[in-house]
């Protein structure tokens, strides 16, 4: 599948490569973007922190309207809680046992927290964690709308886990979902009505089995649009802030919408390749079935990133191809952002009149 | 092909999932071994630093017999150069320009330092980085022996960047390759061979043309010690200080060797699968074509790791297995060890007490 366009800022002179840079305009507008449709359907964002591991862009998230962040672990909610960002929801079937317990317990007084739960056993760890608060922990019971990977199978089953969570002593606040089939060329559409389905009906059985349901909580950023419809309160996206070269391959985002791209150097050429400096431990392995190597330059129509090493990638050129020199700095825009973002400890901000700043990646490496 | 069995040390209780953890006895083991094979043969160790991005293991290389550090970056060699280990060789064709240039110039000030070139523009920009040195720069000229990544193609090329890097005030140290083509099932035998008859062509090519050869730098781990044979007078090496599954199933470690490990909790559990806390943020996507799933998991046989998302792993069980608990810790061998340990700031390293400590991975993210 070629790729369709992605339109790129020219870079900064003077990087030191390989960097993360960020155009910040562009990020401004993904933000704003996404806020704005959702406030027009009445639901609310909790944007996943996940992406950018970055407090001011969460802040930014915030100040545009978000409903708090979502995380996707205890390291995460840590450093967001620690910045005053206290309006949290844990993504994720915490298993509270042994350090996490505590570290837990901690992070539910200081925070307005809500965790995920898809296990009677996860539901007993977390209320064990917080037996001694003075306030019940919230859980949201996660539900698998067909992404197959954590999440109750059955309404039914969601009804027995809120069961054991609320003898637990757990305050159940609704039912979440991540429709990781959206991760497929054109199944967003299917991924999004089997998000919305699967929490209505997770929610109406939860409601006959005697429990109030305040959230009803979906989204990927294929399906942010999609799923929010029906009776679903709130969309988890995270990837949009970015974007990445699979939402542009998945028509998730516009190509003109990507505000990530790794810089490299050209180090080495060869009579049909050259390399350059972002290798694995810049790009990431990701490989996403309908991509083609990894990552995409689109200053270099047809080059192909066909080989990572940890420091090297070997980029074939097309034939007849004007070999660039060593020195050149290129754009790469990565097949996946996420875990590009995990693997630095700054990242330039670049704004629209070329201004440089160096944002931490605050939540680097916080993975448990 | 079936995995060759990886017995690994108990876990310490209590770890805080996702952890490296490094058994220190077993890179104790693993640093003798390769330092008496290769003093056996009259050959250096120059072990490679990306791997385990740790001072304190870099000391124990050198007091072991260690000639010095290889490293990938300039920040990998700023890193050791701050600790005191100033015997480095940058086995990278850096591309000195901009920050960069600036920073070599004081690396090679405060280090005992040699660069890799492989093109007259990169020695041209080397030497303008170090002009106002009063000592040369010393420069080994890459050779490919078969890897197709960097490094000159030809005797005859190595001796007109050796002729470029010279006339700019560099000084010639001799010539290095990297077998890359080692990695492959069976590949190592002939990478050896490759490498060493590549760098004995190139060096006697450089002598005919009047330079004096003192380095031949060779290997990978696969290659280790098949090309440490002829003329050959260093070997680079940097995974088998820790293996890992792609190492054991190349046959180049032995499973029982491998010493480092990620140690992962099961979060979720489906009909047929578990979910577990180590994903592509803790594991990478390095998934080489010789292996299946995203690393091995030796106390579950059968079990296969089938998808990676940023902080799950879904892992299928093998029919009629029993299905480990929610909170169940378990050792998973990564496919790729270097990139894993630039993921975490610190590794749990135990002794054979079973006493922990936390080590830093001084260099982390040092990737240019």
């Amino acid at each position: 599948m070629p790729d369709r366009p992605i339109p790129v800022p020219a870079l900064p002179d003077g990087l030191d490569t390989p960097a993360l840079v960020v155009f910040v305009d562009r990020v401004h507008d993904n933000v704003a973007r996404l806020q704005r449709d959702l406030d027009a359907r009445g639901v609310a964002l909790r944007p996943h922190f996940k992406t950018h591991k970055s407090v001011r862009i969460a802040r930014m998230q915030v100040e545009a309207g978000a409903a708090g962040l979502t995380v996707g672990t205890i390291g995460e909610a840590e450093v967001l809680a620690s910045a005053g960002l206290r309006e949290l929801f844990i993504a994720y079937p915490v298993a509270a046992r042994g350090p996490k317990a505590e570290r837990l317990r901690v992070l539910h007084e200081t925070a307005d927290l809500a965790v995920g739960v898809d296990s009677a056993e996860a539901a007993d760890c977390l209320a064990a964690a917080v037996r001694d608060s003075r306030k019940p922990l919230r859980v949201v019971v996660e539900v698998d709308s067909g992404g197959q990977r954590t999440g109750v199978a059955s309404p039914g089953d969601a009804v027995q886990v809120a069961i054991a969570a609320s003898r637990a002593g757990l305050a159940i606040d609704g039912v979440f979902t991540h429709g990781g089939h959206s991760y497929r060329p054109g199944g967003a559409g299917a991924a999004g009505l089997d998000e919305v389905a699967s929490l209505e009906a997770a929610a109406r059985a939860l409601e006959a089995a005697g429990f109030e349901v305040r959230v009803l909580s979906a989204g990927s950023t294929p399906s942010r649009l999609l799923a929010a419809e029906g009776r679903v309160t709130e969309i988890r996206a995270g990837t949009y802030v970015f974007g990445d070269r699979s939402q542009v391959a998945l028509e998730a985002i516009d190509g003109e919408d990507v505000a990530a791209v790794v810089a490299a150097t050209v180090v080495s050429t060869g009579p049909d390749h050259v390399v350059i400096d972002a290798g694995a431990k810049a790009l990431t392995k990701d490989l996403p079935a309908y991509v083609e190597g990894y990552g995409l330059i689109p200053a270099w129509p047809g080059a192909v990133v066909e080989r990572l090493y940890d420091y090297h990638a070997v980029v074939s050129l097309p034939g007849g191809t004007r070999r660039p020199e060593v020195g050149t700095v290129v754009a790469v825009v990565p097949n996946h952002i996420c875990p590009v973002v995990d693997l630095v400890s700054t990242f330039v901000a670049v704004d629209a009149d070329g201004r440089l700043e160096h944002w931490p990646v605050d939540a680097r490496g916080r993975s448990g």
